[in-house]
Formats: structure tokens, sequence, C-alpha cells
């Protein structure tokens, strides 16, 4: 055996194990009962265990030294492993322990202290968090912090770079939001929607984009989400009696992340390459399903028939008026509540927060300030209280330094392969609007899924739209539709 | 730390990994995706990978060899660790290995036997199966290579011992089941009764029973089972519509197992001494519940009559009918369809051809017409398909030989209990007459259930009935209740 397939052997069986810890993962949120929870967590710390010692197993760099890849498929496993290799060795292991240890008290914490608008009861283990946290990229090394940090979720990427990025949006964004809340937001869609129902129809849209329930399932989750890889990948959703966009758009959501997976060249499974390459890219298929398509003039007209099948006649009157419900802008602080609009103004300001905090050029103590004040400054209204402000979001707790400019990242993808998939399939809107998403779905597949980690992420999009990524066709198509929308 | 602590600790690493293997195993069996199959594969043959070492590693020698338990549940953790150590290490990792490829090819090739009713299709790979378990009972090694075999599933028995109570069992249950069948068999309960209803009522009988659903839960499978210990302890059943005992007693059964796992003492969880200690003390708690308490007269007078509320008139016209047609007793080939007059008959059966199997007297050629010269002897009847004969069971084809007379063993345990049940709590048919089983279920818990692994299996039977282990009371209330129940 070459030094290569050695490795790759041993590889194979760390991403079936892997793949076991996801599945422990899913469990937790769907189907376990709730006594279980002390036993779990002994499970889950076991399975860390053995993925730790496997992941930094000495022979690991043997084989990196004298293995060659023959082509850019094995170059790419290489890489991933090598990465992954020196980020874990590079970590003492009772550094690793202490940070998970706190991670998983400061999670309590938090909730704790959001569910009693508390910041001053959180403020101390965050501080701990972020402390380990430094300390930690600081064990990786590398020329900037921060980005030691961000290369976790999303290899290559630099703060300089999405900084500049980020400050383009944002004050085309801001400007928009005022624009369209200067006019008042549309009616939302009202009613009461069995849930039965919503389930049953948010099932038929995961197929009707793409999801193969054959290697896969639904379940109700309290926050929906994706897992797994390969040939078992599942998505969870959930209902609101109210408000069946919360459902539909959900699941259409998390079924752009799975398909990625299910789509990736089975030729890959249970290596490096078998998964989505990183969070922005896996971000850009979940906003691309949910909004570029689900939300679109055309695939919605299809819904508000199929709604109308189902539910009988609609509050909103004509397909027009669903289209504005759907896509409906309204004042709010929540971040996963906040529409296309909203949404990346939300995330530039935790970018521009967290590297703050990161650099010491924020305390911890005078973070709800800091928020508040920025908060003011980009959606107009002063923050009420704790919850819908700085303690609003898990992330920083358990330790997801670096983690949030990828959803901004992934938006920003999205409208490249948007603008790239509409100049290649010209009959897009003729197939959405008879709720067909196959032109879209296969083009998808074929220029970017299949390859899973094969090219770097931003060489994958490239790869995919022939062009440099920018933020500027996300800005347009979001420009273009909510004035449309809104008659501006 | 101490030799003892040293081990301890890298044990319960390797209890919360085994748990996490029975957890895949649930996984499987009841929401994995179809598709997932050939993963899901991989992922166990890894976590196999990991527990083998782990049940192998050379400290876990030198540890034995330093640490003294300080009380008999200290020794009782020690000679759970030893003896699987043991096992483990003396058989060869390659052997191993053969046993789980061969006996995986086996399943399916003995699924396919039996669809096709072609014994001689299965007969090569059995006779495989039986030198590569043979081969591992020699590694193991020990004074009787069936007696090892059997050790595996029940520490301590031996088959000498086992032929003796067997033999004393067969003429008496033989002669009763022939004065039963002369009379000809009661009236089996008619009707058709909505699956969504009979979940629901099992789902109150396993909380009757006293299944703590906070550490467990009720899913569907194909065959019922229970899976796991401690505070994740869950349960599955069936419905079939045109016989609801099928689904009801399947969940008392399985509720027997589960109440075992749940009730051991917290202090020993994810140590060996954290689960039931035998299959056979196992499938006594099973029978136990599914039999001389769920199919009594007492508590088959209460679900008539909740069964009458939720199904409305039944087709048996008063409790005493319903009594008869839950303890049916009529000709049939199938063991896992016995009643509790025959079902004994049918593993009688198999322990002796087994073990002829095992020591070389018969040959798999010869086997079916050994099968079928048996069954016509014992039952009266001629087996008219190898489905409805030798190939009727999974258990041979995944190298189960030894287990079955564990189910017996179990059934004699249970009569034992039973017997010291009825001495110690004579208010026990008032309450089961109400549907209160908990006098019965605290019972066990207090003499049995609640030491887990610390006594041997057949001390622990002892220790609870304060009497040796004998098949007389077994016998006694079957004949006692099946001649009351057929005016013999």
């Amino acid at each position: 055996m070459t030094a290569y397939a050695e490795l790759m052997a041993f590889q194979r069986e760390t991403e079936a194990l892997s793949a076991v810890m996801g599945r422990l993962g899913w469990d937790q949120e769907t189907v376990m009962p709730r006594g279980a929870a002390p036993q779990r967590a002994e499970e889950m710390g076991a399975m860390e265990g053995v993925l730790h010692a496997r992941r930094t197993d000495p022979r690991i760099g043997h084989w990196l030294a004298a293995a060659t890849g023959a082509d850019e498929v094995e170059e790419a496993n290489l890489r991933h492993i090598g990465r992954s290799f020196r980020r874990a060795s590079k970590v003492p292991a009772d550094l690793a322990a202490e940070i998970a240890r706190v991670t998983s008290r400061a999670q309590g914490i938090w909730a704790e202290a959001r569910a009693a608008e508390d910041f001053a009861a959180f403020a101390p283990v965050l501080e701990e968090v972020l402390n380990l946290k430094r300390a930690e990229a600081d064990a990786i090394g590398g020329p900037d912090r921060y980005d030691t940090m961000l290369d976790d979720y999303e290899p290559g990427a630099t703060a300089a770079e999405l900084g500049r990025m980020f400050g383009a949006m944002r004050p085309r964004l801001a400007a928009l939001r005022a624009a369209i809340l200067d006019e008042g937001p549309h009616p939302a869609l009202e009613g009461d929607f069995p849930e039965a129902s919503q389930l049953l129809l948010s099932a038929e849209l995961a197929v009707a984009f793409g999801y193969d329930m054959t290697r896969g399932r639904i379940d109700e989750a309290v926050h929906p989400f994706s897992s797994g890889s390969g040939l078992d990948v599942r998505i969870t959703t959930r209902t609101v009696p109210s408000d069946p966009f919360n459902c539909l758009y959900s699941t259409i959501h998390e079924v752009g992340h799975a398909a990625y997976e299910q789509n990736v060249d089975p030729a890959y499974l249970l290596t490096p390459n078998g998964a989505g390459v990183s969070m922005g890219v896996h971000e850009s298929q979940s906003r691309l399903y949910e909004n570029q398509l689900g939300r679109s003039r055309a695939f919605t007209g299809w819904l508000f028939e199929r709604m109308r099948g189902i539910f009988g006649d609609l509050s909103t009157p004509d397909a027009a008026a669903f289209y504005a419900a759907a896509n409906r802008v309204h004042p709010g602080f929540i971040r996963t509540e906040a529409d296309e609009v909203q949404y990346n103004l939300h995330i530039l300001l935790r970018f521009d927060l967290e590297r703050a905090l990161v650099a010491g050029d924020l305390a911890v103590a005078d973070l709800p300030d800091a928020w508040n004040e920025r908060f003011l400054a980009d959606f107009g209204v002063a923050v009420d209280k704790p919850s819908n402000g700085c303690l609003q979001d898990v992330h920083w707790s358990v330790g997801l330094f670096g983690y949030f400019p990828t959803y901004t990242l992934g938006n920003v993808y999205a409208g490249c392969l948007h603008e790239a998939l509409r100049r290649d399939v010209p009959e897009l809107d003729e197939a959405l609007a008879r709720g067909d998403t196959s032109p879209a779905t296969s083009w998808l597949r074929e220029k970017l899924q299949r390859h899973g980690g094969v090219y770097r992420p931003r060489e994958a999009i490239e790869r995919a739209t022939g062009h440099d990524v920018s933020e500027g066709p996300l800005l347009d198509y979001v420009e273009a539709k909510f004035r449309g929308i809104h008659d501006l």
C-alpha cells in the first residue's frame, strides 16, 4: 500500500466515526428521551475522545510527509486531512478539554441569562470563552488571530477581504431598508393553518427541491437543522399554526443544505471531499434554495395556488400580494426572523463587534452598549432588552467566533451563483412558475454540488459562475427585487 | 489512582461507546433511511473496530492483575471485565473479522433461502458459520465447546444442567399440549382494530407496567425489540389490524426487558453492573411481565373492559372467553407465535439439535430431516415446508449457537420468581384486576432488577426467591393455568 492509500484507509474509518457522532447529535435534537441527557453527554464525550485521538494520530504526520496526490481529487483530500491534523495537533489536549467544558457550561448560563434579561450574569463566562478561544487561535498560529478562527469555518477567507466586501454592502442595504420601511410593510399572510397539512406540504416541497427521501428523512425540531453527509442526510422542520411560511421556507432552506450533501459525487463517500466544502458555500445553497428560488415571484405564483388548494382562500387576495407577504420587510430585532434586506445588516453588526472583542478593542462589559448603538444606527430602532440584543444568539457562548460572517459570505456566493444561473438557464422562471425547480437544482448539482470538497470555497464558486466572487450581484438582485415589490 | 479506579475510568468510556453502538442498531431498525444501509455498515464496522481495540487493550490485563474489589459490587465489575477481556483477547483478530463477514453474508443467504423454501441453498454457509463458531469456542477454550458458546449469553450455565432440566419439562409439556389440542382450541379474538388505537393502548400499558417514558420511547419496527441501558432504554412494537394481542403483548414483553434495564441502581450507570446480567434473566422479566402478569385471569379481566371501552363490543362475550382467547393454544409451526404451553417445546427441539450440530453428531445436510422428525414427535404434525421448519429462525445464520436455551431458562426463572411473588404479595390479583401492576413490578425491582449485574444469573434468581432454581414452579403454573382454562 502507498502512504496515500494507507492514510485514506485510516481516514475512511475516521469519517465513519465522525458520521456516528453527527447521528448522535441528530438523535439528541429529535427523538432522544429528555431524561437521557446526562448519559448522552458521556457518550458524546467518549466519541469525541476517540475522534480527537484519531485526528491527532502521529501516523497521519508520517503519511502526509510521504504521500502525494495523483490528481486534484487526491490533492484535495490531502489538503483537508493536513489542515485538520495541523489544527488539531497544535491545540494542547488540556486546552481542548477546557474549551469543551467551559462552552458546555457557558451555553447553559447564556440560556438562563437570556431568559432573565441579565447580561451581567453572562459576561464573566463569555470573557472566559473568549480568552480560551484566543489561546486556541494562538496555539494554532497564523498572521492574524481572528483569521485563524475564521479559517475553521471558511478556509482561506480573511477578515480584511470580508471587511472590504461587507463595507460595500452596509450603506446600500441600510438605504434600501430605510426606503422600504418609510413606505410601511406589506400585509402578512394571516389565518390558521393546520400543522399536519403544513408538514405534508413541506415534505412535498422538499421533494420538489430535489431532496432524496430514500437517503434522508424529515422530523420536527425546535431549531431546524440539516445533519449528515453521503447516504444519510436528515433534515428537521417546525410548525407555527399562524405562520406556514416559517415551516415551508425553513424546510426549503434545510433542503438546500441537505441537497448539497446528497449531490456530492458518490465516489467521494466517506472521504474528506465527500461533504460540503465550507460553511459559506453551504449557506449559499440553503439561501439560494430558500430565497432566490423559493421566494421568487415565479415560484410563489405556483405556491399561492398550491396553498389555496390545501388551505382554502388565503388572506392575500392574489399572487402579487402573496409574493409580497412571502417577502415581507418589517422592523424586528431578531436575526433569524429577518428578511433578505435586513439579514445581512444583522451579520455585519456581529462581524464588527466580534472582531473588536477578539482584538481586545471592545471589552465584554461594553458589549451591550456597543450592540445597541450600532443597532440604532443601522436599523433605526433602540434595542429594548438584551434578549432582543446581544443575548439573542447562542454562537458566542459556545465559542463560535468567526462563524457569523460565513452567513453573509454565503449570501454573497448565492448572489453570484444566482446571476450565473439566470444567465445559463433563461427558461428558469417558466419552470419555477410550474413548481419545477429541476433546471435550477440540476445546474447547481452539475456546476457546484457534485464537487464536494475538491475545490477551495472561493474557487468552487468561481468555477461554477465563471466570475470572481463579488458582493455586486447580491446587492443588485436584492435592490431590484425589493424596489419592485415596493414600487420604489 | 488505584488500579481499580483506572480500570473503571477506562471501562466507563467503553460502556459509553458501546451504548452508542446500540443506538446505531436502534436507528437502523426504526428510523434509518433505506438508502443509508451501505454507509451504516461502514459506520458500525468502524465502531466495532474501536470497541474491539478497547476490549482487548493490554492495559486491562495489567489493571486486572493489580486491582482488588472492595465489596461485592466492585468484585462483580472486575468479574465482568475479566470475562469479556479473556474472551475477546483469546479470539484472533482475523477469526473475529471472518465471523463478522461470514455471518453478515449468511443472514442474507438465509433470508433468500427461506423465501425460496430451499434449505440446500443455505446449507453451505451454515456449515461455514458452524465451523467458525467452533473455532472461536476452541480459541476461547474450556472443558466443553457448547458450554463455551452458552457462556457468552448465560455465564455459568452448562448444557448438562440445562439438559437435565429440559428433560424433565418435555414430557409434561407434550402431554399438556396433546390434552388441550384433543379438546380443540378456544375461539380467537376477532374483528378489526384500528392501528392508531392499538398504539395508544400499548403506550398506556407500557406506562402501567412501569416503563418510564422520560427515559425511553416507543417506535414501530418489523421485529419488536428493546434497546439500551441506563437513562435511554427504547422499545418498539408492531400492529396487526386483526390481532391487537400481537401489539399489546409484544409491548408488555419488551417493557419487561426495558424495565429491567431502567430499574438497575443508578449508581451502576455506565459500569458493567449497570445492565441486565444475562439473556436468561432478561427473558425471565419479559416473559413474566407478558405472561404471568399480562395474561393472568385477573389482568385480562381489566383489559377486557378497557378494550371494550376503546373498540366497542368484542367477539369474546365475557371476561372468561377473553382470557381464553388471550391464552389460546392452537397448532402451529412457528416459535415466535407459540403460547405458554408449546413455546418451550420449540426451544427444547432447537437446543438438542444445535448441541448435536456443534458436537458433530448431526451433519448440516441432515438437519431438515432431524428437525421434522422431532417436530412430528413433540407436536404431532408434519412440517410442510422449510420456512415452517428449520429455516424459520435467523439465529443460526448469525452464529447464535447457545442462545436458544436462554429463552427456556428465562421461562424457568420466571416460574421461580412468579411463585415467590405470589407468596410475598398475596394481594397481587386484587391489584391486577384494577389494572395495577405496581405490587408486582415493585417486588421485582426491589428483589432482582435493581441489582443489575452484581450477582451471577442463577444467584440473582435464588436471592430474589429464597429457593434453588428449578423447572417445577413453571410447570406447576402452566399446568394449573391451562387445565383451568380447558377444564381438564
